[in-house]
């Protein structure tokens, strides 16, 4: 897939598509590469960008809120998920963190409960290019979990998390990370109290707060508007 | 490069090498996968791993203080930094950033001013197994610039970033991302400022505050330790 | 100055004065106490309460952002405001601090450029039953510097505080406190430097991030709503 | 009780006491005064000043960690306690909330149940000059609760807080404010519950983070030491 790009509207096309909108009709190459600037039938011109992490909160359908760029970023830095992991997912959602791990190269399979959401996210797979790397499966992870094993990551962002916790020594590699996202205190606590019993290592629950910094004329500060809370992410590692 | 672990003691070697402690001898075989279990001839285990991300706190000489994972990882979250990124970096360091950006799959090209610290950062990126994705030079990226284009993402953790930043537009693709760090507030405008002069979008500055939680007896609550300030993250965009 | 509440509703009126509302007309009387039941003429109930500080948010007319409670709280907090304290203060704006820190038995002397805003000022002082305690002078401290000294506590809240800073071993007392509240850190730069170099002691700046609990059927949480930046407060005593 | 303060050293005494140190013996007259200069019989001079909030801190007798200057101030500010107040405090621990709120007109009554902490407390109003406002009772304050009432204000530092929470309503005026500290989230929940099912109003339970912000040659950022949390201060109103 590639983003055509004109003024501050963009749109996601596959190669050998058509563009169709109010500056013309565009017809996608199958050779187009990023950098090329593709003219409408009326003279317009787009630029053709490949798509970005960011991108995707653009472009997905969105099936409840999707996790934050941030929250994504930070586990991926505090796990190192890398090229070549692989990672076991469960509520796959949107379909946000799943993208963002196929996309630097892991091999993710991800479990999402209800059949609707899961198609979107398969849909929303096929957008962010990454279908070849991401298994959406539709069910529910705490029943399958005698099958899986092997995994160098376990990212988890449901309300039954502590279950598939317990369950971590046997589904991770020496070594690999859980990361469990929770907008709250008590679940967090669960997983921690969990991921202890079981014997994980490094267990540790982070909040993260972030603020935009505004510079304006009269001087520089911390943004009035305030950014709210997302949620906790527990991270823990297999001995 | 392997971890071979034995309860809270790790060591970082390649295939091949020997590994002499008071546990005794052991010869890492060439065929070396991580989860084997090896033995020293005083019949000790250890466990075979393949390094992560985090591991290379442990084992990277340090040349300063490195970018702590919560900041590679926000860099990775808000950029979207992913495989085949072609990534211009300055301000190399300990090779922190680098060497994450280089496992999950970007080509890396960074700029070390400082020729002792560029040859630490080379051999960091050796103890990573990521010599190939990254180009460690020894030099001012400021001087660099002319012969310089077509990058992905342009990754900056030095006090002269804006000299950079004025240049962004020829450096990065349609698309492309910024990304700075710095601890000062003077510093984060003025690359701010560039920013917009030079036309990139979605300029932002973010500041990151991160606390862990404590999970007691007694209760719950955030640590009484408190997490001190690293740098602000200015992102912006090529259009 | 009384409250008179019925359920949400609630009116600020003095001994002797008559409310008139949908409820019906109730006068009064000139010996009414807090905890008094008052009924109007149709026989709806008013409760008599004794205004407190937080009341005064609902009842002061406003001429601009009125410092928030925390921010009157941490300088109260921070200086040891105490009864029989005398203030210098600048910025009067609405004068939420001013008629805080007279509610607590402090002497204030007050000043705002202003002139129409001095007067809301001091109407607002009425409302908060302390125009015996504050003083609000319509002018610019900086023109009065030579005229005053003596106070235990030295307030700002204007953008040329530097400048009062800078006099303020005259101003204060052996042991007097000086709170500079800005919502930028330049400003605040600007006033630490100037409080370092005229000899005051105990110079620090802090940043204030104050954020509500959710506590929900499906957990505890901060809240997402976010809380933004006010303003930095500088504290500096006076050798 | 007066400080005297020689350069960086202080002591606090009353009119009337005697001064010894190895700068001489210093007679404090009886009629002493804020801003006087006082010689000790080697000709070393001591100035006078007014002990503030602040100065407790290290005059006090310590019998735990004590509140901090910023939460005292928060309850201050979001609750507007002023003089001629009337407090019901329990957990008086150190007693800095009760001097605090004491110094600023209020008259306290303070439970402490352990009988060696209310001595402390008790020689601590003596230090801070306000034992005629401050009445610290040794006992357990749920056991007092039936003949209680007319409190203008109920400041909590108890474990149990949740219990004397239940009967806010009989001892609170109609307006009257309730703070409740504590470290804990689960805590904080139940007071919230409580607070919530006995019908007080404006519920709300904060959090509050402060930094102190760092201006040094190089540039400004907040400190990289951190400042960890304290407690969550609950707040509520009786109707």
């Amino acid at each position: 897939m590639i983003l055509l790009v004109h003024g501050g509207r963009e749109y996601l096309r596959a190669p050998g598509d058509e563009l169709q909108t109010d500056l013309g009709v565009l017809d996608v190459p199958e050779d187009v590469s990023p950098g090329d600037v593709l003219e409408t039938h009326l003279g317009e011109e787009f630029v053709v960008r490949a798509p970005r992490g960011p991108d995707l909160f653009n472009h997905f359908e969105r099936t409840g809120a999707p996790m934050m760029p941030r929250d994504v970023g930070l586990i991926v830095g505090h796990t190192g998920a890398a090229a070549g992991d692989r990672v076991l997912d469960a509520g796959t959602g949107t379909g946000v963190l799943s993208a963002y791990l196929a996309r630097l190269g892991a091999e993710v399979t991800t479990f999402e409960r209800d059949p609707e959401f899961a198609d979107v996210a398969r849909e929303n797979m096929d957008l962010a290019g990454v279908s070849d790397n991401v298994d959406v499966r539709t069910g529910d992870l705490t029943e399958e979990l005698d099958d899986l094993s092997g995994f160098d990551l376990l990212t988890l962002d449901t309300g039954d998390a502590p279950e598939v916790v317990a369950r971590a020594p046997d589904l991770l590699v020496s070594g690999g990370f859980l990361a469990v996202y929770s907008p709250f205190v008590e679940n967090s606590h669960e997983t921690v109290r969990t991921a202890r019993e079981v014997g994980l290592s490094d267990v540790e629950t982070l909040e993260t707060i972030q603020r935009e910094m505004d510079f304006g004329d009269r001087g520089s500060r911390p943004s009035t508007a305030g950014v709210g809370h997302t949620g906790y992410l527990t991270f823990a590692r297999n001995e």
